[in-house]
Formats: structure tokens, C-alpha cells, sequence
């Protein structure tokens, strides 16, 4: 099995002993606190699950702006992108040596973690423009990543932590929720010696089902772990239950026997483009991975990047030997009525729009809601089936 | 692949929409609301796990009674043993039509479930002891499962249930608690058909897992799960980290790829036996088990039960076509020195004790905090060592 990023184990920084988790939570309780940004929090679940091994926790200042400018910590290690706990006020946590982090996801803000403090850092507008720039690619406000990052406040506080629960998402996703070690787990009793990793947050048509066919078959994989973006709900998106259903049932009708697991990770995306990319890929190692597809505009949003440049960054910034991961360069797939499969489009050249079955996100929703399910070259019955049935129950 | 009890579809009693499951909790905070026993928020975690399917809630009396009599509520459908929520004082409940349940288990005592308040009944001193003797066999309150029943009080609230949370289960053990729902998903994604389940608290030493390999074998079954009853330590209990690594190294080494599944459910014991043995049975069913191994003194606690009483209630008082999930008997597996391998005792009538490789509870202990293993005819030596491990490093 493909070991984890930087180590022989993976290192999660959950606390899985029960008298220690108890202790810890009694000290908690006792210790200094600050509220987190959400962005925080998210990173404080990754490094629970162990999906940032072997970062022990948040980064100080001089690592993020290593990490921000060369993907490396000061000390050599890679690591993709800033892990930042960003404050707005530190005055009262100024002497702290052991800190308790609250988690503004929960309602009334329950503990998550327990920092050992290394340093509380005030970090300079300027450091901030230069960390957006390098990570983001743009310093422009209206980058919905680049607002989030730069809302938070403007003191690091940084130091190894210890995590005591998986914020919402092992409550809300009971049934799909991972961690890093639970994937690993399942990895090694099901077999699978090469594995290929599938960023979703939504149901798969046919498109997304077939690319991750041809990354099977082009790579000789037994085993693909379709890995879903877990999160808060935002307006258009398709529920949980529903999204699930629909890709069991694709995986239970299209996939044999043993080749496909559907599980799902929490965290607050970045749309940071080809730097997620990187991010994305390394904790997909650290889960057992030993592929990623990665397809055209992965992790972006607007046009702030080209839409190969999350796979070109591998080739071009990653250092060289920092992942074992290997990555599947996709573009995207679709129908082609020409050749009576789907295919990816850069290997039809000769294909015009045409000659392809494309239906815009508008198009398929307003379908669905009119009881019409998609052509087959577009979506697998059963799964048009369940998507309609939800569009019908929420007009009713 | 086999149904759940009684339905087609698993019918879990979570609430797994978010917006519901949002709208939920904050009724449930203005609603009157009650402490529960531990032994009622354990059937909470099983309803809202699917595991009780199709049985939505707790029982009223009346089905309470009869299925402490004959395994069958008054409306005729099959159930092993009484799910009751007994409180001691209902006054300021009396005219609540929904009710919050709060967990005893968990800091603070959040609200685990809301229940559509069927009936509020007194339960009277000899209903108890009626559904004492029938369902555990005997009266005398020093049998730990019947001390527990009644130190609850006597009053019954009854009613459907929706599940907001899996108490401190999922949050305790994140990488080994599951649902039916996820089980059953995880066996429909592997392609298994024939599938037995394994029922531990304690690591695997080679008398259990022969005991499955051999249940596989004479079964036909492509899959095991090995499912752990999960809850608070006991003095002299292995931590569940311990125990996971121990039956993880376990699979890892000596069960071939996608044959072995390692889980864990959250319930509090009865102690009943034979009872709580049928109830294995059924929830075994629900997650999708088609066999269920049941050995010696399977649930059983001291001398009340006779060492086949589990085995022999399938045959002698479970309703003829309730379960489909069928029982694989075992008797106790040891290593056999004159055959050379692991063998059930009652398969071997003419071996005497000597010809047995046996050793106490106590002595094993003994030898892996002096750092010894056990011999290879009782514990493969990377178990052993993994409890060596932990043996040596509690002493220093």
C-alpha cells in the first residue's frame, strides 16, 4: 500500500484513546478559548482524520509563507498550502501555553481542539497580499476564496493540536463521512493495490461515471474511492441523502463487484485552483490512494484559472519526489454521438460541439423537475430516476 | 442480497435531511424534555442506525408485554425483546405530545432523539418482574442485565422516534462505529452474497478466527463482518484502539482480500442469553448478514443459561419464517495438539482437556505484561505483540 505523505504511518491527530480524550476534554473545558474561522475549523477536521499527516497542526508564520510561496515548510517538509488559525483578537490569550479551540460550526460552539501554543504572530496586510497572490493566483476580492481567506483576522496562532470531535460532519453524513485512517482500513482489507481517487459534490451522470471507467482501465486500477465534498448546503445543491443514494445506485448498477467505494471528507473549500489541486492530491496519498483524476478547471471557479493549470502545477511547482500519488490528467467527457461512447473531448479532435450530447446544469435541473429524465447518453436511468423523484418531492 | 426484518427497505430512525434534521433540533429545544436511561439511549442508537428496523420507536406496554412473552407485538410483527423507555417520574411530561429524549451518556445530557409521545403508562411491579423472568430467564437482581432493567423506573413512554445523533459512539469511535445502512452499502459495494457475522468485545486470538474461517468455509460465505459491541471500558478491558489494531493486523495477515470487514456497533448489553441472542440475529439481518455465528454461552453472563440455550431458542421459539438471517452453531474452537490445528471442542469426543492448547484469561494477561507471547497455537505472534505493546507500556 502507498505509504502517507512524509512518513511510514499516518500521524491523525485525533485523540482515539478514551481516558485521554476524557482528560483532554476535562482540561479543555478549563483552558483559555477562542472561536475559530470556519476555514480554521475545516483544517482542524482534516488534521483529525489524518488527511494533513504529518502536520501536527497549524502552522506559524514563517512555515506559511514558505508553504504560500514555495509549497515547502521552513524545515524542508512539503506541504501544499498555508494551515493557517487566523484571529481577529488575541489580548486574552496572549500568556496562553494551551489553548481550546472552538468550532463556529457547531451551535454553541463546542470545543474541537486543543492547541500545545508555539506563537501568537501578527501578520502584516502585506503578508496576507502575498500569501492570497501566491496561493490564489489573484489578490481580486470578488474570488470567493480569496474573501474568505483574507476575512479572517490578523493574528496567527499556531502549534500542534489535539482533536476531539469531526465538527458536523460525522453528525450530519453518519453514513459517509471518512477519515483517512478509516479509508486506509478499507483499502487494505479489500485488496486494492492501485487506486484511483474521484473529487465530487454532486451526483455522477454518465460523463463523470465513464471518466472514472477509463482512469480504471487506463491505469490498471482494482480499486476507486469516489471521495465527496461534504458541507453546509448552499442554494441549488442537491441534498445529501439524495446525492448519495443516486451515486450508490450508479456504483450497485455500472460497477463490478469490489471496485468502487463511496465516501466523503469535510472541509471548506478554497477554490484555490491548481494550489487545491495539490492540496487535493495529498490528502488523497494520505487516504491510500495511489491515483487522482484530476480534470480540467479542478477546484476553480470564474475564469481567475487556465483550465489545465491544476494539472500543468504538478509538472511545473510541485518538487520533485514530494508526493507518490500520480495523477490522471482528465479533460472533460461526454457522449459522442460520432463514436457511440463517451470520450474524452481533447481525444475527438475532430468532434465539433455537435457531435457531442452536452445539456447545460439548467437544462438537466429544469428536466428533472418536469419529470424528465435526461437521454441515456447523458444519464443512467436509475440515477435520473432518484434525482427526479427528489426535484418532484420538493414542487410538491 | 438478504432484506432487513419485516420490510424491503431498511427503515433508520436518523434523520439524515439536513434542513429537517436542522428544523429538528431546534424544535427539540423548546420541547418538554426527559433524561433517559443508558439502556433506553442505547435502543435510541439503534433505532437511528437502522439496526431495529422496521420498529420505529419505543413500545407501549401492551407490545412490551407480548414480546416479552412470545417475540410478537400485539399487531402480530416479530421482535426478540422489549424496547422500552422506563422513566421514573412522568409529571411534568403528562400532557406532552412530543418529547425531547436527552442522553445520559454524553456531557451535558444534549437531546439524542424526539419522540411523537404514543402513551405515558405505569408499568406495575409485577409487569417488571413478569418481563424479567421471560426475557432474561431468571429474578435474581445480582444478574447484572436484570439489575439494570430495574433499577429503571416505571414508567413507560412510548412512541416513534426521529434520531439526531449516535450519543458517544460515532464520536468515541470514529473509525470503527457504522450503521446497518453503512454496513449493508458496504457489503452491496463489495459484491458479497453470503455473508457471516462475527460478534466480539475483545481482540481475536486464533481460537475466534479459526472459528470464522471455518464458519466461511462450511457456510460458503465470501464475507465475514466482524462487528464489536463498542462502549465505556470496563476495568481490565483492552482500549478499543488496541483492541481495532489487534483484529486489523488480524485481517491484514490472515483473511484474503475482500473477505473480512472490521465494525463496530454501540448498544449496552442485556446479558439475556438466548434473548439477546436472537436480537444479535436480528440486527445482524438488518445490516445485511445472512449468517450469524453463535457460540457457547453466546450473551449469557455467571450460570444462568445453559451453554446451547442460545443456539437452541432459534429452533424452539423464534416464530417459524421471522428471520431469514440463519444461525451457524459453534461451540468453542482450541487449538488441538493431536490434530494439529484449530478444531470445535464438540467436534473432537475423543479429546480430553490435555489435548488442548488452553489458557485462562488470567494467565494470558499475565504473560503479555511480562512481555511473552502466548504460543502460536493460541495467538498469531503480531496480535500478541501489538498487546505486549500495550501490556508493557500501561506498566511503565
Amino acid at each position: 500500500m502507498i505509504n502517507p505523505v512524509g512518513s511510514d504511518t499516518l500521524q491523525p491527530r485525533f485523540v482515539y484513546d478514551s481516558d485521554r480524550h476524557q482528560a483532554l476534554r476535562r482540561e479543555a473545558e478549563g483552558l483559555p478559548s477562542v472561536l475559530m474561522s470556519s476555514q480554521a475549523a475545516g483544517n482542524a477536521v482534516m488534521l483529525g482524520g489524518g488527511y494533513f499527516s504529518p502536520l501536527a497542526g497549524f502552522m506559524g508564520l514563517a512555515d506559511a509563507l514558505s508553504v504560500a510561496e514555495s509549497m515547502t515548510m521552513t524545515d524542508g517538509r512539503f506541504f501544499p498550502a498555508p494551515v493557517l488559525c487566523l484571529l481577529d483578537d488575541v489580548e486574552s490569550i496572549r500568556s496562553a501555553e494551551r489553548l481550546a479551540l472552538r468550532d463556529p460550526n457547531m451551535p454553541g460552539h463546542p470545543i474541537i481542539a486543543v492547541m500545545d501554543v508555539a506563537a501568537i504572530e501578527a501578520v502584516s496586510d502585506e503578508q496576507m497580499a502575498t500569501m492570497t497572490r501566491q496561493v490564489y493566483r489573484t489578490e481580486d476580492p470578488g474570488h470567493p476564496g480569496v474573501a474568505t481567506f483574507n476575512a479572517q483576522g490578523r493574528f496567527a496562532v499556531s502549534g500542534p493540536i489535539e482533536v476531539l470531535n469531526f465538527s458536523y460532519f460525522q453528525e450530519d453524513f453518519p453514513d459517509t463521512f471518512r477519515t483517512a485512517v478509516e479509508i486506509r482500513n478499507e483499502i487494505a482489507e479489500r485488496g486494492w493495490q492501485r487506486v484511483v481517487a474521484f473529487q465530487t459534490r454532486n451526483p455522477m451522470h454518465l460523463a463523470h461515471e465513464e471518466l472514472c471507467h477509463i482512469a480504471m482501465e487506463r491505469l490498471g486500477c482494482e480499486g476507486l474511492v469516489i471521495h465527496m465534498l461534504l458541507g453546509k448546503l448552499k442554494p441549488g445543491d442537491i441534498p445529501a441523502p439524495v446525492r448519495d443514494a443516486a451515486i450508490r445506485k450508479m456504483v450497485e448498477r455500472y460497477f463490478p463487484p469490489n471496485s468502487a467505494m463511496v465516501t466523503g471528507y469535510g472541509f471548506d473549500m478554497l477554490y484555490a485552483g491548481p494550489r487545491e489541486a495539490v492540496l487535493h492530491a495529498y490528502f488523497r496519498q494520505n487516504m491510500g490512494a495511489t491515483h487522482f483524476i484530476i480534470g480540467r478547471d479542478h477546484a476553480g471557479v470564474g475564469d481567475y484559472y487556465g483550465p489545465f493549470d491544476a494539472q500543468e502545477i504538478f509538472d511545473k511547482e510541485v518538487p520533485e519526489g514530494a508526493l507518490a500519488i500520480e495523477i490522471f490528467k482528465a479533460d472533460h467527457t461526454a457522449y459522442s454521438k460520432k463514436l457511440g461512447r463517451v470520450v474524452m473531448m481533447c481525444e475527438a479532435p475532430d468532434h465539433t460541439k455537435e457531435d457531442f450530447v452536452l445539456l447545460s446544469g439548467t437544462k438537466v435541473r429544469e428536466m428533472l423537475s418536469n419529470g424528465i429524465a435526461p437521454p441515456a447518453e447523458f444519464s443512467r436511468p436509475e440515477v435520473a430516476q432518484i434525482l427526479i423523484d427528489y426535484y418532484q418531492s420538493r414542487a410538491s
